[in-house]
């Protein structure tokens, strides 16, 4: 594999020392730019885009020729698993993602498939392995995955759900189902974040997208166990390297320390938490990321330096903060405004470290 | 007026022994009830329903024949308000509620008018005294607003919102504009309350539906802040006793201390803190509302009565806790769920009373 040039975001996953605070963004290959609606147009729709290695390359690799970030994060789609489950992925026009075959009953779950990553999934590693090539080492790789909570909110719901009246009727009502639910899930999603491992991931991010919707006993039993699981399953070491692994879950401000005692390496923070409440509370085990409002990116890029400037002073001094939003970019942000944050990081940042 | 024939709402609101913990939900006049559809199918349209005094008094009513609850909570809505203020509410099918003029510059924000309540809001003035003698004593009679920050996200937005982009537009980019809105929505939301309260109210409740969605400097800064001025500024006595006021803020589970620091007598908690930990941080100054998931009465009778023990065991022995779930009830639970709920709070609270 060619040498990484840009290591930043990797040695400040493991809190190590840094000359500056390394920058990405969630959801930076989307809609916001001119360039990947242009892709997504050619490719027909979203599906089609995540399932052609090219065209996924194309869109992952397209924020880096905009911007100086120091990551890429593959282009995928977290139900991309349950799909090779068997579930029948499909979105309707202003709907979101929605399975053919909801998982309801004990039975169904009994008879979920374990998809084979280089099999069911190949089109994602394929991408993995096209955008190392085309990374040429510049920076490094994230691959993903949803938390088995949330792939299973997903599959129970059939979709998005506001109230999540089928899932938590399962997690109240059959316990033992939904856990041989996520168990099975867990299970998948290890061989796949595996499989991207083996195919040039570079570290690793959980995205529990959903585990705030729960009551914090639920929230332990039902979402961060799995995500334990995870972290102790998981390849951790690439190339010579540690493949670090950070745990996201959003509006999990309440949990960070439990997040912590998982062993892994980094935990997301939205904005709802400061980064200096949040760096008490895991007391340097981890390292943070995040934690900017997507929505400071409506602003001008004079007050969105300044935002930016108050989040790396809330983390301050020393290594183990990988900038970020506290969730994904908003769709309708100027792309001008993303580079202003990260001109603002880079300027910034260094007085952060020694 | 007529005597309170069971004031422990009004007892456990100001951290008064009681014999057992009060309960109400957050909704429960509401669309899960067949009687309530009915009516507002009478009455043609949510908010011919709202307008009202007779329907609405009916439907506040409907919930306190089936089940023994332990307050009345007026039936309305929290757009009232901004519709009074002359943005023209309205509620497109299957869209939610939506305003015909958002409020997005300075100079609407400065023009927009301070309306009376006896006048432009006498319908829900009339409709509290109508409650209140329907109710004749037989439980308190809570009056409600919305925050001013949730309302002025509904009036920027011009209805509900993903991404907030206007209002966090506004947050950042002119705070200023921001300010005076949500000064002028304070003023008003206290001639409210207060003529809520001379009408018949008893209890206050103050709703922040959308406080989770900021940090927690812009939380204090454009939420709380004004919930404070409220607190400060609404009366707090009538018919000789004390009217205590709740504040709420969904998702604000990491700024209860802040809540409670504020001066009301009660904060809502939500599902995904433990009442032993809110008691823990609020240090017993507030009493506490809440905080079982809506979600947990899509469960049996028999299931939803160990979450009902959970809950009352959490917060423990003493007084200052009133039952509640941790957000309105789903439209699509069995009623009879919530009659086990109500049962099960009667039945397992004295044990934690002396």
């Amino acid at each position: 594999m060619t040498e990484l040039k840009n290591d930043l975001l990797l040695r400040a996953l493991l809190r190590q020392p840094v000359e500056r605070t390394p920058v990405w963004v969630m959801r930076q290959a989307g809609r916001y730019l001119p360039e990947y609606r242009a892709t997504r147009a050619q490719a027909g729709d979203f599906l089609s885009l995540c399932s052609n290695p090219e065209l996924a390359c194309e869109v992952t690799l397209q924020p880096l020729r905009r911007f100086p970030l120091d990551a890429a994060i593959l282009f995928s789609d977290i139900l991309t698993v349950p799909d090779a489950m068997g579930l029948g992925l499909y979105f309707e026009t202003g709907e979101g993602p929605r399975f053919k075959t909801p998982v309801r009953s004990a039975a169904q779950v009994r008879n979920l498939p374990d998809p084979d990553p280089e099999t069911e999934l190949r089109y994602v590693m394929d991408a993995v392995r096209t955008i190392r090539r085309e990374l040429n080492g510049k920076v490094p790789l994230i691959g993903f995955t949803g938390s088995p909570w949330t792939l299973a909110t997903y599959m129970v719901e059939g979709g998005g759900s506001k109230d999540y009246a089928h899932i938590k009727g399962m997690l109240f009502g059959e316990p033992a189902v939904l856990h041989e639910l996520l168990e099975k899930t867990t299970r998948t999603v290890i061989n796949y974040l595996n499989a991207q491992v083996a195919a040039g991931a570079q570290a690793l991010m959980v995205f529990d997208t959903w585990g705030g919707s729960l009551s914090p006993a639920n929230y332990l039993e039902f979402s961060l166990a799995y995500m334990k699981k995870i972290v102790d399953g998981v390849t951790r070491e690439a190339e010579g390297r540690r493949v670090p692994i950070v745990l996201f879950t959003k509006n999990g401000g309440q949990w960070l320390e439990a997040i912590a005692d998982t062993g892994c390496d980094a935990v997301g923070v939205d904005w709802t938490t400061d980064l200096s409440t949040a760096r008490k509370l895991t007391g340097d085990r981890v390292a943070l990321q995040g934690n900017l409002d997507p929505s400071a990116l409506y602003a001008s890029p004079e007050k969105i330096r300044d935002e930016v400037a108050k989040v790396l002073a809330s983390y301050g001094k020393g290594p183990g903060h990988v900038f970020n939003l506290g969730h994904g970019i908003h769709q309708h942000v100027n792309p001008d405004h993303l580079g202003a944050m990260v001109e603002a990081v880079r300027e910034l940042s260094p007085a952060y470290h020694d």
